[in-house]
């Protein structure tokens, strides 16, 4: 990777902040317009994510972040947990961006005294234009959204350094939701759920969680952050992912917006919220997928699944919509579960579960584990039944005694599904998966919602 | 450094945090009392800390971050950056401390419909034991301080990582106070000073600084954090005086609380915040002094000093008592213009100008800078003009050119005022300097405030 940027390179990044500073600068004058400003602001991020890679790539080879890609006929060492570098102009731009939303102008036309919590009149907020400012008591829990990932982005970071141990790691997020789950409780304290129509005559419409309901917000970023940290491996895996999730919210929150739901809807504040979170993530994660796409001229490192994981783990939480999130890390899900087996060694589970890169053919396989001692009866007959069911591919003597099989990852199954394929066809593959599973549950969310609560909250 | 605790250490650590976990448990009842929680939590700060500098020592050296002692007759590699530690813990308390001063049932008394600002009613506050609660609003601002303070860490350990130039360094905690200047500008706003009585003719009672006020507020942040970076390079010096500092800061704080003070005060609410920024701070830089005193089992690292300079500026400024602060870091002001002929390249500046070591006597004497070139004959008069009022040590060859002089450094200048000492003798000396220099400060704050303004905010 060459350290700087070639003249086309930063003659297009430059008329890009260029016309971002333009549309900046015009939402000054007026109503702020803070969807607008979120846009250009993510095009800034984008400009200056792309940029910051090439430059600070040599300094984080000389610190030592630095990994060789095993998967290439060379192992050239290039830059690692270059996710911290999208991180942190993530950060920036989340908090240069605070005055459009929150400007305390909206609070002006009140008494002025300081009760800030009264939205501006309605005929003011220019409702056909998607447009809207927030009331000013939603600064702490965006406050407190920064400070989550900041915290995430510091720990992920200690990782890169430090080699945290694996059970130490898993709770790493959980010490990040920390700071968001306080002001969730300080601020917010809403614990109650709609119980399904099913289970009503015996909790009642809302069940309050209480306390529970911190553990499964606690549970969330957990699971959210470390099961993209699992899927991960190949170029372009983690952002190509986080990038697909992103993308399928904000159109999950589009559809709240003005053109499609009637506006004042009660939930188009927290879908706003969840973009202004978005759309700036996707600026980073693009310019870092530009770098880290087949052949990889970076790595994002542990620190991006972190954080990545713990921007929607936020956004869902302070957007009330993380059962839709859960929907969309259906495949991640799939992934944990599957794994599950060798993750908490039922089964023997070698060092690296990458698929194996064929220097002949250039292609990848996928990667065996090899049984030394025979498995104990029923494990083995799991095994098989899965093999049957395409679920595996199992490797038997001629006794019938399982000798191997394929690594229970969901990139190694799509290899067994599909056969042998260069990187970026497989990776390409498992994003395409990602996206129909997500369209899919989001289609579920919206029309079979109704089969189970009363009412959409649409 | 024993990387475990001693079984007496272990104890003794152990028998404080059960204490203070017992006061907060006992806060729990009742009103919440957050001045008395805040100081159980300084407790428990300083316990992590202690504990986390011994235990994660090694772990640090190994990844690269360790330091040579040069003032020592063994040059033993210590494990360095430590302030990193420190600084982690100390917004992790910071964090977990949020529910006792902003804890909602304190607007549970209000009509409950979304007005946070309302303060309790005033008999049910008791007044006599010091203890408040604050206004929902000011959780914003207390977010943006540890917005503020995270990131100037995480731009700390950049730097102790990468080696930033000093160029670019001076800049650090600038960008650092960014979260802290744009939820000032979206939620406070005030950028009005009280004008001295002599200048009040030209400019009114109040003269609104507008976005000048917003560069004062980042020069300050820069001024705390660069000057305590200066000040460096002894054993305890740079947690030494700001602990004093922060003592200092304490004392006047609790000048403005009840006993002293007629409650309620208009400014007590500003010092109980300070209050409740700086205890904890307190707690971390004990536990890292113990270790960093002479002779220093850690070093502190740039972090450190970013980190202190920060929390005093944040401190400042949502303290509103940012002059205060600044008469407090006279030393290091001082110890600035003092150096400035070297920093600036004026006259030449040596890599190091650190306290030569002497290995026969183990004392510290001032280290000396060389002019191979001679100096330009104004430049020379100065010096010999400085030396001939004891801020130099200037030594002339037969002819009167001036062939060396003692470093531009305050540290250095003690040296030459009271002749070679071992180094922690050094250290107590400035730290008493410090101490007496913040006395008098606060003295002349307080008293002859009055004659150059109207009243006393006391």
């Amino acid at each position: 990777m060459s350290p700087s940027l070639g003249s086309t390179e930063a003659l297009s990044l430059f008329s890009l902040s260029l016309a971002c500073f333009g549309i900046l600068a015009n939402t000054l004058q007026g109503e702020g317009e803070p969807l607008i400003a979120s846009i250009a602001f993510s095009g800034l991020a984008f400009s200056l994510c792309y940029a910051l890679i090439r430059w600070l790539g040599n300094a984080f080879m000389r610190v030592g972040f630095k990994g060789r890609d095993m998967a290439k006929l060379k192992h050239v060492e290039i830059p690692e947990t270059m996710g911290a570098v999208c991180a942190l102009v993530y950060l920036f731009i989340l908090m240069v961006f605070i005055p459009w939303p929150f400007y305390k102008d909206i609070v002006a036309a009140t008494s002025g005294g300081g009760n800030r919590d009264v939205v501006q009149v309605l005929q003011q907020v220019e409702t056909g234009r998607l447009l809207h400012k927030f009331p000013h008591s939603k600064l702490a829990s965006y406050l407190s959204a920064i400070l989550s990932i900041q915290c995430i982005v510091l720990l992920g970071i200690g990782d890169d350094l430090f080699d945290i141990r694996w059970r130490h790691k898993v709770l790493i997020p959980a010490v990040g939701a920390i700071p968001l789950l306080i002001v969730y409780f300080v601020d917010f304290g809403v614990t109650q759920m709609v119980v399904p129509i099913p289970l009503r005559p015996y909790l009642g419409e809302l069940f309050d969680l209480g306390w529970l309901y911190y553990v499964y917000m606690a549970l969330l970023s957990i699971f959210s952050s470390n099961s993209i940290n699992i899927l991960a491996g190949i170029n372009g895996i983690e952002v190509g992912q986080s990038l697909v999730i992103a993308l399928l919210i904000v159109f999950n929150d589009i559809l709240y917006l003005s053109p499609f739901t009637p506006y004042p809807h009660p939930a188009t504040d927290s879908h706003l919220f969840s973009l202004y979170l978005l759309l700036p993530f996707i600026g980073v994660s693009l310019a870092l997928l530009m770098h880290n796409w087949y052949p990889a001229k970076v790595f994002v490192g542990d620190t991006y699944c972190y954080f990545a994981g713990m921007v929607f783990a936020v956004d869902g939480i302070l957007g009330h919509f993380s059962k839709t999130l859960i929907l969309l890390l259906l495949p991640q899900a799939f992934n944990f579960v599957y794994s599950a087996p060798q993750l908490f060694h039922i089964i023997p589970c070698p060092r690296h579960r990458l698929p194996h890169f064929n220097a002949r053919t250039g292609l990848l396989e996928c990667s065996r584990v090899e049984f030394k001692k025979p498995l104990p009866g029923p494990i083995a007959e799991v095994l098989k039944i899965l093999h049957r069911f395409r679920l595996l591919d199992v490797e038997t003597d001629e006794t019938g005694q399982v000798v191997s099989s394929s690594n229970f990852t969901l990139i190694n199954l799509w290899l067994v599904w599909f056969g042998p394929m260069r990187e970026d066809r497989l990776a390409s593959g498992l994003l395409v998966f990602q996206t129909v599973v997500g369209l899919l549950g989001l289609f579920i969310r919206h029309r079979m919602a109704l089969l189970v609560f009363a009412q959409d909250n649409w």
